[in-house]
């Protein structure tokens, strides 16, 4: 049922549809890349009318100005394959439930980006790195926010260290095609291991910055309130947490007795997925799954599959775990907080065999 | 956002892809005739591969025989606008969870259907109406069942009485045009009122019977099984429910404080929704929404919108019941079965007022 190449008879599953919000069918998603007509979208605003055609940089550097797509073309480029996951991914799941968009488990997806390391720019105009805090990012969406009255253009910033990693890039390329307006055209910026606030869309400006940003996007949203009704003990969103989803079989499904292979994807923000369990007795006791390394890096997902031998008939609680070189592991209960960012426990569904 | 006509951007959910089942994306969905391309997709097998072209009639009849899809076309045609909708429809927000399809809201689509009344076969093959006992329908569609090892037919049966109802057709034709393969072309039964079970597609054969028919469709599927484990007072899944859905606002979704428009269609079995209630505060107190009657059918569904005047910031439960000519309302909790049908309780949404 999973791993098919091609999109046919898949569609995006429409949350909202002004902003446009919209997620992957994830079972069906195999290993490979996904195809830019299946790839979650996720829109704080509607669409801009006409992004700038190239990047601003400005602020702490020795000299300010504006790259175009042919200067940006030119510059030497670099391909970076990974997952962008919306902080909110599977954000219905939280008990309470958390307001905001109500994700799933589609808000994610992988592919191939082709651009222009950050950094590349901020050499280029001769940034003071040491006095430099951090390094604020523009994009060309805007629009109004529940709780404010002034218009705000989406905008954010990076620590002066992520920045500079030449794995953050300015992307034009998605899959080795022209990258596709909804997906951030002309420019995007992609910053792997984080939650996908930070790639943003419709790239437009950089400003080298002594101070922490305070913008609405990086100061009220995309932060963790461990607390129902107070900002005590907030802490930003940044690195994505562990995780992973069974893809087959389905939540709820009804099969045949027998022998079943459970199988599904796992990801982890900066690591590798080491290991990845698999429990049919609802956590009971755990199994090795295999798992299909394909490009070995700590920013794209694994597949990995479970031979369930034998199962007789029943009904059962099944659950999968992942394990990142770093140690890291998916918690029986996910890190409740008031905005449903990060959402990453033990992955869960209920198949009853006949 | 709602009330688009066009399907820009709109496509199904889909949960299976063998069998291929589908959810239309409700909450955009407005007064109009379903798209073809958003009509969700039910399906037990996969795809038949050569559907009759015509439909054999036999059983209790003094003339058996073949009509061909000429012979049908030439007969008097009937056009009917019905919701259909899945018995399944809301498994998914069962508690404790009902096993099979989950699905959410969208299992539930309306159009209209041209064919030939399902009596004018019978009438025509001079059926014996008095040993009848019920109407045996076959469709083109087989395969396994979870729990069996044969392979079954989609078949089912009628009583008398709805057979011979003249708004029960088999359709050729969806909004005005050639039915589609997937919606079950060449001929599909359209059984208004009914939940879709009984709508079957690629329709075959009719067989008049002096027996109830005992096919799996019939007397496994498709029954209300009020305990988790006995058969004790099951009895038939036939007439829709009185149900009804809140297109807007979103589940979960955080908005500006002031007046809000609720807005979503309601429906019914066999009879026109007569009202709509909504409560912004849990269920505690309630308030007329406006109905706009289009076609006033007993079986086509009824848009409907509420003001909430001046709402202040603040987190909500919204909810809406629908209430039938009949007198039937939405109940506080639904009808647990094992098999998840009928799901029909008071709908409820949550919404954040900033």
């Amino acid at each position: 049922m999973c791993s098919k190449a091609t999109p046919e008879e898949l569609y995006l599953k429409t949350l909202s549809q002004e902003p446009e919000n919209q997620e992957t069918p994830i079972p069906f998603i195999g290993m490979e890349h996904v195809h830019p007509s299946l790839f979650y979208r996720r829109n704080h605003f509607t669409y801009p009318e006409a992004p700038a055609e190239g990047i601003t940089v400005d602020g702490l550097v020795e000299s300010p100005g504006f790259f175009s797509l042919a200067d940006i073309h030119a510059l030497p480029s670099r391909t970076v394959e990974t997952v962008l996951e919306c902080a909110g991914n599977k954000r219905s799941l939280f008990e309470p439930k958390a307001f905001g968009e109500p994700w799933g488990k589609g808000a994610v997806s992988q592919g191939k980006w082709k651009g222009v390391p950050l950094k590349v720019f901020l050499e280029a105009a001769g940034w003071n790195k040491e006095a430099a805090v951090e390094v604020i990012t523009v994009a060309g969406d805007k629009g109004e926010r529940p709780d404010k009255k002034d218009i705000y253009a989406y905008a954010r910033s990076l620590p002066v260290e992520k920045a500079a990693d030449p794995d953050t890039i300015i992307a034009y390329e998605y899959n080795g095609r022209p990258l596709s307006f909804k997906h951030g055209a002309p420019l995007r910026l992609i910053v792997p291991g984080w939650y996908a606030m930070a790639s943003m869309k419709w790239m437009e400006r950089i400003t080298v910055s002594k101070d922490a940003f305070d913008g609405p996007f990086q100061s009220i949203d995309y932060v963790y309130y461990p607390h129902k009704n107070s900002r005590k003990d907030a802490f930003p969103v940044t690195t994505m947490n562990v995780n992973s989803i069974i893809q087959s079989p389905a939540d709820m499904e009804i099969k045949k007795e027998g022998t079943q292979v459970i199988e599904g994807i796992a990801w982890s923000g900066e690591a590798v997925i080491e290991q990845v369990e698999v429990s049919t007795d609802g956590g009971q006791t755990w199994g090795e799954a295999r798992l299909e390394h394909q490009s070995g890096t700590a920013y794209t997902w694994t597949k990995w599959a479970f031979e369930w031998q034998e199962a007789e008939a029943g009904e059962y609680t099944v659950m999968a775990r992942a394990c990142d070189a770093q140690g890291r592991q998916q918690p029986m209960q996910a890190f409740w907080n008031q905005k449903g960012y990060g959402y990453n426990a033990v992955e869960e569904i209920q198949v009853k065999l006949k």
